[in-house]
């Protein structure tokens, strides 16, 4: 048995951040695919022994439980000794590009992606086009945050990139965002990110079979 | 000078979270109210200054300034030794919920009630109650989670209840949301909270006059 268990779904991107770093950190992990169009989340059962909340990524490790994707990456980086940051500052300032990833980014660009590509029915125009234009305002910050940087928070990759990336990985027919044509310093970005030892992309992590890093360990 | 200012506006439920601590905790801090309705926030000078965010609240303390009210509640909870919590379990529990909080509730019920109540136009029908639903979605886990419970992590308040209650104390007139009749379980828990030493409502702290409190030090 894996030393990490992650309840998720290919197409969830929350699910694929906790995912993204396991990987980039070469953890022993194994997805445990949940059944989210089927229903599985939204059943009371499933609600009481993994997650009241009714979401993924639920990460299991030592016995515990943890969901919200922010802090299990939190804890992961603490756990590994990775992508994090030294002094109180530099961990406040990841926090809080985590959050905002959480607030205005996620929060709408994520819910544009579904209601465009998956809901049933798919979302009422006006309410994708009040979707896109927030998630909109959510890109130009970072697209300007970026400029001069290579990653968000100091030298290097932290959670707050694996966060704020973990979306913009899935293919632009379902996005309907084409980054490379309207925001290069993001798109760079991902570029980095893609670079990184153990990256891989959603479909690839999330499918429920086991992963090249586990087939090789 | 007082120990803490808050740029805020008094429209601001996020600002209130932080500004609600503040009055909870009896610090020595001091509102300097935005201009946001003139546009201040989306100034260059604003964001270059201030916060590239363009958001309030921002909490100066210490020659430091602090954006996004989840890392500034978890900051004075550390500063205060106040409304946390001792063990990493609890601590990421309090997380979970102010990320939760981000995430599923303020990003749709705050936005909700901005465009029904604030925003030139005013929301689309169909944009209002997609967010009305969402938000509906996150009350009822909130509504099932604290039967049974005082407050949503442990024994008396946290920072989680800080958070996730900011938004419930503006007007019905404004949000549109009168729990105590359809969220009796919410209901209850606003009133215990609102029983604390210190608290008061939104247009008492964040009007831009000197607070009582600040007024009696």
């Amino acid at each position: 048995m894996a030393e990490f268990a992650l309840h998720c779904f290919p197409q969830s991107g929350n699910a694929y951040k906790v995912a993204l770093f396991l990987s980039l950190a070469g953890a022993d992990w194994a997805p445990i695919v949940v059944d989210y169009f089927g229903g599985e989340t939204r059943t009371s059962k499933w609600r009481e022994t993994v997650n009241e909340m009714g979401e993924v990524p639920v990460l299991e490790h030592q016995g515990q439980k943890l969901s919200q994707s922010g802090i299990i990456l939190d804890y992961l980086s603490e756990h590994f000794g990775v992508f994090g940051r030294k002094t109180p500052e530099k961990k406040r300032e990841i926090w809080r590009w985590v959050l905002f990833d959480n607030h205005k980014f996620t929060s709408y660009f994520a819910t544009h992606r579904w209601l465009r590509s998956f809901a049933v029915p798919l979302g009422h125009p006006e309410v994708l086009a009040f979707l896109r234009n927030r998630a909109d305002g959510a890109l130009a910050i970072v697209e300007k945050h970026l400029t001069g940087r290579s990653f968000l928070v100091g030298e290097g990759p932290t959670i707050a990139d694996v966060s704020l990336l973990g979306y913009l990985y899935f293919p632009v027919a379902e996005t309907g965002y084409d980054l490379s044509a309207s925001h290069p310093q993001i798109y760079a970005w991902t570029r980095r990110a893609a670079a990184l030892p153990g990256w891989r992309p959603p479909y690839q992590l999330l499918t429920g079979l086991p992963t090249e890093r586990l087939a090789q360990g």
